[in-house]
């Protein structure tokens, strides 16, 4: 059972069905997505969803949290509790990349409370490894990574990160066109400091066979990272990042010509008047792949309100056609989220999916916000509160000039311009 | 003393100095703008203004934030608070909107105290002044709004908002194009609410002449407001907006004509595909004027978080070329901002302002993030706060793992990409 060969017999199974009925699309318009590979439904082929999500062109732009621990912040049950707020305030997806405590124990825990697909960095657990057992991250083998990866798959998980685009020549390029931040990914950089230790090329992208094969037999969607990403707006677009990207669009070919779901991992820090142009080079390079976003951060200067310089840079990407977001929580940089954290980069990066999902004329966006100004041309407070994006703080701020008189906020008073020409000019309804 | 007239006479005084000083350009650049008409300087010529500020292209993005009194919530002192609160979070002007208590007292008191320009709305004046004397707002004469003008003026508020272009034809567009919300500005509401009750035409527009010439006496900068701004995404870009648009544009050339500075202002409700045109639209109708955007808001849907949609559309609009963000604070729509939501509101809009200096290449705010990326590749906590746009939200979140050992952060711990790779390649410092 794997979800193209199943979309190319025409074949809808419940979880088709589910995310169809979800996106209010025909069946058949994720299946087509399926077969050309401009979608993606990350779900594990043992792994029961119970609120699985499509990705790709023509449905809602989707959001993801991060969530897990690091090796100096080693709390499970905190990782669930955030788990659990980042679920009530809408994410669509979670990721857990805990780096610290019993990994093996952590992941089996987030994947039986997720009701929603979960994905995994297993390099990251390769160098935990690696670290604990021979001292030092470099010491990982080929084969912990692939064990790694494969143990995942095997827990169920829907979708992994794999760096596979690090490749050997990309170093020349560093060292030609040299950085302001070098390389802030993780996995990016476990990776590149290996192989500059052993001298060999990157596993995930020489094995990049057995990647397939074993995403393959699980269902298992990639998601191809992008270790070679900016970390400062200064990097944005240049050399190394491009040149990744190219390599990432040859593993699409290979993953489609494999029937292995698949999709690419995106900026990252990059200012503004850059990130339509990043969407369509994804987009042009790898042959319509959906593309989930980290960000992008459109200034380096927001710690503390990252959650909403990525909003801005999220809603622009989207909008231009990125599909899936990832949530930057206001904490960015700083520390780890805690539980509010991770609930307010949640509905950051949903306001921002929602106004590209407006922007890109989802008919379903549009009749919410209708909804939400015929309540606001009604002076209907309760409405309002129920048609807010986050309800909870809507009802916060919610001030009216009392209990018996609710037919005016406290902003504008009987000054209500609402009120005073409601009359006069005829309005429509829909 | 006219700005426009000396700066023909290629005079820079000391306001167009200081203006250039600050954003580090040519005084003749700012001499250019205000003759070209593509820059204004709002200052009246009786008030000391300890920061001015430029507004238009070529400059850094400016931030003006709303204050001011409602009918239901006269506290004149909280209102100072908030102007203080404004000013300290970095605000570039800010806007008295009172319409309840003494407001000729708490407009003075406000220009007395705001280091920057004051902008004021005189007709909230001449309404509250005919709903007191008389009953109603609709019994306010055209004498009562020429007479507000002119007090602001004599006061010195550097900037009015004159909602001109609300003018007879366009009740015809209303009702030939009816809105889903309506007339949302309250100035454009009494504005018609006036003209339809008394069956003339709006005295901001035929009387436009002695609003010139109050404003060549005060060298006041006239803020053309947009009366008939959207107040939902389904109204947006209607053909009402746009009429009244292209009657700004017509003020905008009868302005210069006079030697008036002048400015735009702008939506209000706009879906993130809407908002380039909108900007474009403005530039090509009024040659360049400076435009003022409120928002835009683009999701109707974020009660509560509508400081980030409008971060969202005002980074969108600024980065098209929008000159001038208004702030939206979280409690927009629910209630009067405290003194925290005005400080979040300056903040965002601050970041969506800063992204677009980024976007348009503005050199010093390219610095800025660089220094940043720097202090962020050294482990500079200390560097990351203070060049935060927000150090007191950045060190709220700051955790590092231990006062004894700083070398990295509770988010990533030891796995530091920075540190991983910072021996084996070569990274730049500039």
């Amino acid at each position: 059972m794997n979800a193209i060969s199943e979309a190319k017999k025409g074949n809808a199974g419940e979880t088709v069905r589910r995310v169809a009925r979800e996106e209010g699309v025909a069946e058949e318009t994720i299946l087509a997505g399926l077969v050309s590979g401009r979608v993606v439904v990350p779900k594990n082929s043992s792994r029961a969803v119970e609120k699985p999500c499509g990705i790709g062109g023509g449905l809602r732009v989707k959001v993801n949290a991060n969530i897990g621990t690091s090796r100096e912040a080693v709390d499970p049950e905190a990782e669930y509790r955030k788990l659990a707020a980042a679920a009530e305030a809408g994410a669509d997806t979670v990721m857990d990349l805990s780096t610290g405590g019993d990994l093996n124990a952590i992941r089996k825990a987030i994947l039986a409370r997720a009701g929603v697909p979960v994905g995994t960095v297993p390099i990251y657990q390769a160098a935990a490894a690696a670290a604990e057992r021979r001292g030092r991250i470099v010491e990982m083998t080929a084969e912990d990574i692939f064990s790694a990866v494969e143990d995942h798959a095997r827990d169920g998980v829907d979708f992994v990160t794999v760096h596979c685009g690090v490749i050997s020549r990309i170093i020349e390029t560093l060292r030609a066109s040299p950085r302001l931040m070098g390389v802030v990914s993780r996995g990016g950089a476990f990776l590149l400091e290996w192989m500059l230790h052993h001298g060999k090329e990157n596993p995930l992208y020489s094995g990049f066979d057995r990647l397939l094969e074993i995403a393959l037999r699980h269902d298992l969607t990639l998601s191809l990272g992008d270790g070679l990403r900016p970390g400062c707006l200064d990097d944005a677009t240049d050399p190394a990042q491009v040149e990744e990207l190219v390599v990432l669009g040859e593993l699409v070919r290979r993953c489609r010509a494999a029937g292995v779901q698949v999709m690419v991992e995106g900026p990252g820090h990059v200012p503004l008047d850059q990130v339509e142009a990043n969407v369509r080079m994804e987009k042009a390079l790898c042959d319509g792949a959906p593309f989930y976003v980290l960000g992008p951060l459109v200034t380096d200067i927001a710690a503390g309100w990252d959650h909403l310089a990525c909003a801005i840079g999220g809603a622009a990407a989207a909008a231009a056609g990125a599909d899936y977001l990832c949530y930057v929580t206001p904490s960015e940089h700083l520390s780890l989220p805690g539980e509010e954290e991770v609930r307010q980069g949640v509905v950051a990066t949903r306001i921002a999916a929602h106004a590209a999902d407006l922007a890109r004329g989802n008919p379903r966006a549009r009749a919410r916000d209708r909804r939400m100004a015929l309540c606001r041309r009604r002076r209907d407070w309760e409405g309002q509160v129920e048609n807010s994006l986050d309800s909870q703080s809507a009802r916060r701020y919610l001030k009216t000039t009392g209990e018996e008189n609710k037919d005016y906020c406290s902003m504008c008073g009987e000054y209500c311009s609402m009120k005073i020409l409601s009359r006069r000019i005829p309005l429509r309804d829909s």
